[in-house]
This record gives C-alpha cells, structure tokens and sequence, in this order.
C-alpha cells in the first residue's frame, strides 16, 4: 500500500486533488500535467476500505450494474446482482446463429452462418472512450479497428440525382471545391475586408486554392489535378493507356441536393472520429468479461416491483420469472441501473424531484436489422470495406462490416440503423417484414446483388425490448436542465447509474463513467455513515 | 476452353471490346455494365498460347518483373529473370530484427525485437488498387486495416501556435467553421447574388450554418454544438459533474497559420482515402508470395551491362555479383524492369528517343526512419491509435502502426518519411545522425517519452541504394509530355516495365499495371511474330 499522505503516481496526485478540490480543480491540474482532456477516465476508482459487513444491492446486470459490482466488491462491499433478464450485458449484445430475438409481440432464432454475428446495440468504440479502452486493456478484451469512414461509400437522397447514389468522395471534394470558389470570389471581390485582414485574406486566398482544388482562375472546373482526388474517368494505369481521364464535377446545385453536408457532420462528430474500435468476435466480449468476474453474484430471471429504504437500508420487491415466487432482498445500499422507461413504473421510494426526473427522461428507438449475404459483393464489386452508405430512406444506413474484408463466404450487413421516424416505421413491422423492408431500401445501393444474394436476416427493435422499451436516454437541453442532477443524486441509500445518468448517452462510456461516479458517492456516503 | 467467339463473362466481353475498340471503347463499355471507374485493372491478362519454345528475358524481380515472369510462365513462355540484388521483391521490402540495410557508404544492422518491422518502401494500399489487392487475395497475402487519418494525431509547425503542436481535429473543425462564416457572411451580404441562385443561396447558408455549427447568427464561436465536434475543456462525464465544458476555437488567423489545408488536402488525394491495407506482418509478404511462385527462374547477384537485340532476339550481358564471371543470356524477347536511374548508365541498343526519355526522367527521393520504443506512449499518453503527426521539420512526420494496437512492450514508429528537401538532408546523414536527428525533431510531439523510450532505429535513404539511387519516378508535366510514350513503347524486341511506366508513379500499383500492359503488348507481338 502506498503511503496515504504523499501520492505515489501521478494518478494518485490526481486522486487527492480531486477529493480535496472538486472536479473543476482536477480538471485544471490534468490539463496543467500534459493529459489530454479527451475523457473524464483518470483510472479505476479508489474504493479501499468497505466498513466491514456492508453489503450493495445492485439492480441490473448491464455494463453500469456490472462494474459497480465488481469495483464495490473489489473495495470489499458484499454486492448481490438482481437482474430481470437470463443473461448478463444489458444492451451490450451480440446475435449469433442460434441466438433468439424476444420482442414484445415476436421471437426471431438468429439464422447466421458459423463466425457471422450483428451488434445490436453499442458496435463501435471511440479512442477517447477511455473507460471502456481501460477495462478491454485490463481484462483482455482483443479490439481491432472499426473501419468509420470510407471515401467510396455511397450517399443516396431520393431527391437528389434522380435518386441515384453517388460516392461519398465525388461529393466532398465537390462540397469544398464549390465553397472554396464561392468563398475565393467574395474575397477577391472585397465583400468580405471588413472581417478578414489583409494578411489573413491573401492566405486564405492560397489555402482556398490548395484545400478547394481551384484553377488558376479561382475556379473549381474538371482538371487532372481534381482527378486526383475526385477520381477518373478513366483512372490512371500503366504503358500506353496509362493517362487518366478526369471527368466532371457536380454543379453547386446537384452538389447542394445531396445534403452532403450532412454526412459531413456526422464524421466530424467528437464521438464518430478516427481512430475507432470494436471487439473481436462480437461486442459482446466485453459484458462476459464483466460477467466473468461478477457472474457469481447474479441473481437471473428476477423482476423487481418495489424499492424500498430506510435509515438502516434497502429492500427490493421482486418475482422470480420462471416459478412466480415472490421474494426480497436487503442490503445497506442500492446502486439501481435499471432504465427509467422501467423504473418508472416500479413502486419506488426516493424524492418527488427524482420520481419527476425518471418519468421526464425521454427515450430514443432504434432498430438494427443484420442482413448475410452469400458474399461481400460490396468489396468484389463496389471496392467497398467497411464504412456506411447513407439513405434518406428508413434504414437511414446500410454498414458494411470492418472485420474479415477480401474473405470468401456468407458475410453480415448492418441492413438498417435509424433513430427517429425510421426507427419507429420499421419496429411497427414484423421481423419479416422489416427484413424485405431493408432488402428493399438497401438495394438502391447493390441493385444487381442484394436482393439475390441475400441468406437470412434479423432484427432488434430497442422499442420492443420489454426489459427497456427504447434504446438509450436522449436527454433534451430542457429535460437536462430541469432534471438531470435531481436523477443522478445520491437519495437516502440509492443511487442511479446507466447511460441516462451521463452526459454520454447513447454510449457504453456514459454507462461504465456514470457507474464509476455513482459508487464513487456511494463508498463516500457509507465510509462516512 | 470458352469459345473463342463468344465471350462467356462480362471479363471475355470486356477483354474482347478492349482489342476491337481499344481503350477509349473499353471505358465506354465498363461505365455502362456498371463497373465502378476506379482501376484500370480488369483482372488478369489472358495471355494463353505462347509460341512453343518462345523466351522471355526479365530484367530485375521486382513487383513489375516477377508479375510478368508469373504470367508469361503461365502462357508458356520460357522465361528467366536476372536480378542484381541476392534478394527479389524490390522496393517491395520489410526491414526485421537481424537483417542487413547496405547503402552506398554505409551498412545498419537492423535490431527491432522479433514481430516488429518497418516497411522502408511501400507501406499502404489504397481500396482502389485493384491489382495489388488481387493478387493478394490470388496468392493468399493476408490484408488488415491500415488506420489512414486520425483525428487526434497532431499538426505541427514551427511558425504556428508558437511552435506548440495541435490536434488535427481542433485545426479541421476551426477551419470549416471560419470558413463557413465568412462564406456566410458574402452570402447574406448579397456579395454572391451574381454567382448563386436565390434557392441555391438559402440551402447553401443552412448546410454553413450546420457543416460550420455556426450560431444564430451565423458565428463560429464557443458552444456545446461545437464542443461536440472539436472536443472539451472538460470532457462529458456521468453523474454529477457530468456536464462538458467547450473551450475556445482558434482565431481565423491561428487557423490559418497552421497550414491544416495541406494535410486536408493529403488525405483528401484519391490515392490517399480511406479504406486502407496492409499486409498482417509486413509488405514483403506481397514480395514473397512472387517469390514462392517465380523464385526459380530468378539468377541473383546478376549485374546487367549491356541490352542488345537484333532481329531475332535480345541479349544481355552480364557480371556474377560474387564471382565476377561475365555471361550472356539471350531471348527472344525481352522485358526490362530496370529503373531508369540504372537502366540509363546501361548500354542499351533502343532508339535514340528512348534513350532520350530514360535520361530524362527525374525519380525523387525519400527517406524512411523506424524506431522501435519501449512501449506505445503515444496510445497511453495521447491516444493515438494509427495515423500520422504532421511537421514542417525535416523528418515531414511521424507515423503510428495500425497493427498492435492496445499490445504491451516494443513498437515501431515511422520516425521520418520525407520527401523532397528533408529527404535530402536525412539521406546526407550516417544512419546514426539521421536516428538522432529523427529523435529530436519527433520528439515535439512527445516530449516526455520520445527520447527517454527509444530502443532502437534503422533507417533507408532511398537515394543511397545502389541498385535504384531514387525512391520512384517524378513525371512532371513537361517530361511526360516529352517522353512518356517513348518511354513504354515496345523497341524491336524490348518493352520496359515498372512504376516509372505507368501514370501510378511510386505506387506498386503502378509497377502491376505497368507490367500487365507490357506483357500484353509483348504477347501480342509475340503472337504476330
């Protein structure tokens, strides 16, 4: 043990500037000690010390749920695990052959060859979701790279090119060409003197030129040099015939109607940049990583009805699924990670301001439809590996799959990941349904294959799951505002912890970062009982 | 055997408009059947029937010289190739633990820990190199991602934000939203009315106002929006100190001095964009898988001097690197790989325009610099997973392997790998000054570890390899114009083959396609014979 006086590591340091000067003091020590401000992680929580005896109840066995058990455990608390499902990972999930989907109103079996899977739920790790990085690292979690974004990706807007598809790439370099003209000619022209310095203007003018490909006239025209990186005509090769053969951009207007700029955005979103990962095999390898460590303390087919508390603890009212006995557990404190779309119909005793933050929190759907394919026609004839095609259509994307590019054999597209509308259109329908729904839309992008390559497919519609009934937390600036710090305060002996009790909805990280605070206050609350 | 009439596939056919209408036909007839126009590659050359006892001479076995050899062979020619090095594979070459760098005035011991390689050559195949990545599949090369750009790898100048690196992502998420200021700024001034329609205007201004995150009123300034795409100050966290807080943006003119439009416009070079591959353990797997297939018609240690050729064949002399014996091999036909930095001090009986072109092409240099480290400290320091740090210093970048990632004990960085100017400069170096030199001009962008954990380095100036004394060939405009086409047509019994042969100069694309029309030009004069 290291002396508790003098800190050790600088992690340590980190430690004991953050218990003696709040976050904000932290926050400006990290910054002063060369760390990047990319994540909230600074290491596993410091827990030692648990009073002897005192025991956690934790209700959920999703990632929240399953590593405050096994950091509380670590620090000594006795953790018991209530968890309605019969497996472990929440939404951390990976379908397989043989899996069975059960939706309100629905059970698919999984008819996916032998090695194939689709990630319902999380699919793709960020480089600064450090929290989940740290825990892959620690229990060997095997990552490879998530192939994000990719140049030779189809975009399709049905209002747009006759709704044909066009590449991802022929409409970026046309976006930055058509800006950097439009942009080069106000300033040529002086509109813009009284906002750019002389200086800055006659750099700008250089870089527009470079970054928009722009011709010796400040326009953006068919060249050689938009060839290189438009792409050909004809492309470039050996001998003879070697010459390439540029062809021509889109005009502004045609350029305009792709809302390219869309796409744009969503690469250039903090969470959606390079470098990404997932793990091998299946997302899944990281809930049984935590299972394997606290699996023993899971309680399976356990649906709780009442959470009660007192001054000397917590009591949860449950039934087991399958015998229909009813039961209890107590334990000194709760940390509950059960969704609020659930929560808020359980009998639950904390404030009337957290009650209100629970029922305000909104809900977002999505529905993942996995499509196998006999083979990777995307690679063979589009030279497409990995990255997504987007639609305005329903499926909102078709995702092309980042592992095993140039392998023979059936292979699993990601055949619809909507949020909003699409989402629900597509969960009002029926499994088949939805699947000749997304072999439909998604054949704008493959006419000549999707359809008549197609094995099998299945779907999950987050709405329909009766253990979440939606997808993730989609807070609003007015619901935050109003609620969300009566949500994630400790009350009495329980305290929330989940995706929704983050500013990182949606994402694993916000789940394994808002377990770790919430314990964190815990093992304060009940250090100092 | 398909009829020889009528073609059975879509590759017959296209093979067959290729002979009847040539390239321009060709093109026209693969648009229409849907091929994307992304390679000129149409699969293997279909060179059956080779006179019976008809020889083929390959000079060098390189990628171009043993692609040819494998598919003359297959034809039924007889060929041999004579090779100057004791290795073939060219620049096609990974540098390992225990092998040999001999350049003109020195020779390095390479001392990487067993697994880790550098790639002093080709490192990186683009999606679209459509011949490399068939013959990798052909002969069972095992590809992986390479991780091409990467948003939180740094940017460096020394006349920028004093000389402190920044993150890409900062600098590209600052430079689209001053740009779209001020575009929006000429727009509503009415600075652009001449140039766009009324309707082209407004959607212009949104996709500004959301491609830029620009405010209400259309500034680009401190925001949440923004901080989701630039990053934090503080990042999002869960629980109570959950909230995010955004930082500044750069000015315009911080932005501006960092130059960031040169390193858009690198990634956004075709030949640059995303997806990306390497072989799993280094590129000479793509040397080796020739090798395996052609490897006993090559004579090593072979010196060609003299090229003659007469009416009825080819003739090269030569001198056995190790024994000094002169020899002559003769054929009757003959391609030469040689690059054109040898093949012009070469007594070669070709027109006078030929000789004209090989002395006229100019073939650049490079220099690449591995050092192996400790530990990856740019993952667990700076999360950066792949990808490259830009600077204007001499080494031009820094480059981190997309293999491994997450894996404990030694890797390899690619410390150096400039061309022009800074090759120049690292190339006048001992190895030993160009390690140090690397060392200091790297450790910009890592500053605490970068010296303090370097194990080990070697280094490849192209310049000094005596068997090329370049890294590829440079075309310029001008030379192309003048003596391309002089260049690769076929003299009497002679054609040339290699990057230097192709409009893919210094890609091993290139060198493919170059070597599939040589032979093919071969053959058919071969047949006409």
């Amino acid at each position: 043990m290291t002396n508790p006086i003098l800190p050790q590591t600088r992690r340590d340091l980190l430690a004991m500037i953050g218990k003696v000067g709040g976050g904000a003091a932290l926050y400006q020590a990290m910054t002063v000690m060369g760390h990047a401000a990319e994540s909230q992680f600074t290491g596993p929580p410091q827990l030692s010390g648990a009073k002897p005896g005192a025991t956690v109840l934790v209700l959920g066995a999703g990632l929240a749920g399953m590593l405050s058990a096994y950091e509380l455990a670590k620090a000594g608390y006795k953790v018991q695990i209530l968890e309605v499902q019969t497996r472990a990972g929440g939404r951390n999930m990976t379908l397989r052959g043989g899996d069975t989907v059960s939706e309100l109103g629905s059970v698919q079996k999984v008819g996916f060859s032998p090695g194939n899977y689709l990630n319902p739920g999380p699919w793709r790790i960020p480089y600064h979701h450090r929290t989940v990085l740290h825990y892959c690292k620690q229990f060997g979690v095997e990552l490879e790279p998530f192939l994000q974004s990719n140049h030779n990706a189809f975009v399709h807007r049905k209002a747009a090119f006759d709704g044909k598809p066009q590449r991802f790439r022929d409409l970026t370099i046309d976006w930055k060409g058509h800006v950097s003209e439009l942009l080069g000619k106000a300033l040529n022209a002086g509109a813009l003197d009284a906002a750019v310095t002389k200086e800055d203007r006659d750099v700008l003018l250089e870089a527009l030129r470079s970054w928009g490909v722009l011709d010796k006239n400040m326009a953006y025209t068919r060249s050689d040099k938009v060839g290189e990186q438009r792409g050909w005509g004809r492309p470039p090769g050996g001998g003879v015939n070697g010459a390439p053969i540029p062809n021509d951009p889109f005009t502004l207007s045609d350029t305009l109607d792709s809302r390219i700029w869309d796409q744009l955005g969503f690469f250039a979103e903090h969470v959606m940049q390079t470098s990404m990962f997932q793990p091998k095999g299946g997302m899944d390898h990281i809930g049984k990583a935590f299972q394997a460590r606290v699996g023993k303390l899971i309680r399976y087919g356990t649906r709780v009805s009442k959470i009660a508390q007192d001054e000397r603890g917590v009591t949860a009212s449950w039934t087991d699924a399958k015998t229909g006995a009813a039961g209890e557990t107590r334990a000194d404190w709760m940390v509950c990670t059960i969704p609020a779309t659930i929560l808020g119909q359980i009998d639950l005793q904390v404030s009337d301001a957290k009650k209100a933050a629970i029922k305000a929190l909104p809900y977002g759907n999505s529905v993942k439809i996995g499509l196998e394919m006999k083979r990777r026609f995307w690679e063979t004839e589009d030279a497409i590996y990995g990255g997504s095609s987007f639609t305005d259509a329903a499926i909102g994307l078709v995702s092309y799959p980042s592992h095993g590019c140039f392998s023979d054999g059936p292979a699993v597209l990601l055949g619809a990941y909507p949020f909003g509308v699409g989402s629900y259109m597509l969960a009002g329908m029926k499994p088949e349904k939805r699947i000749a729904a997304a072999l439909e839309q998604g054949s704008v992008f493959h006419p000549a294959h999707y359809k008549s390559e197609f094995l099998t497919g299945a779907s999950l519609a987050w709405s329909r799951m009766p253990w979440i009934l939606g997808c993730c937390a989609t807070w609003t600036e007015e619901s935050r505002a109003a609620h969300y710090q009566d949500l994630v305060a400790m009350d009495g002996r329980i305290v929330l912890a989940g995706e929704h009790c983050s500013y990182y909805g949606c994402w694993q990280e916000g789940a394994l970062l808002s377990a770790l605070d919430a314990i964190t206050r815990l093992h304060q609350r009940a250090s100092a009982a």
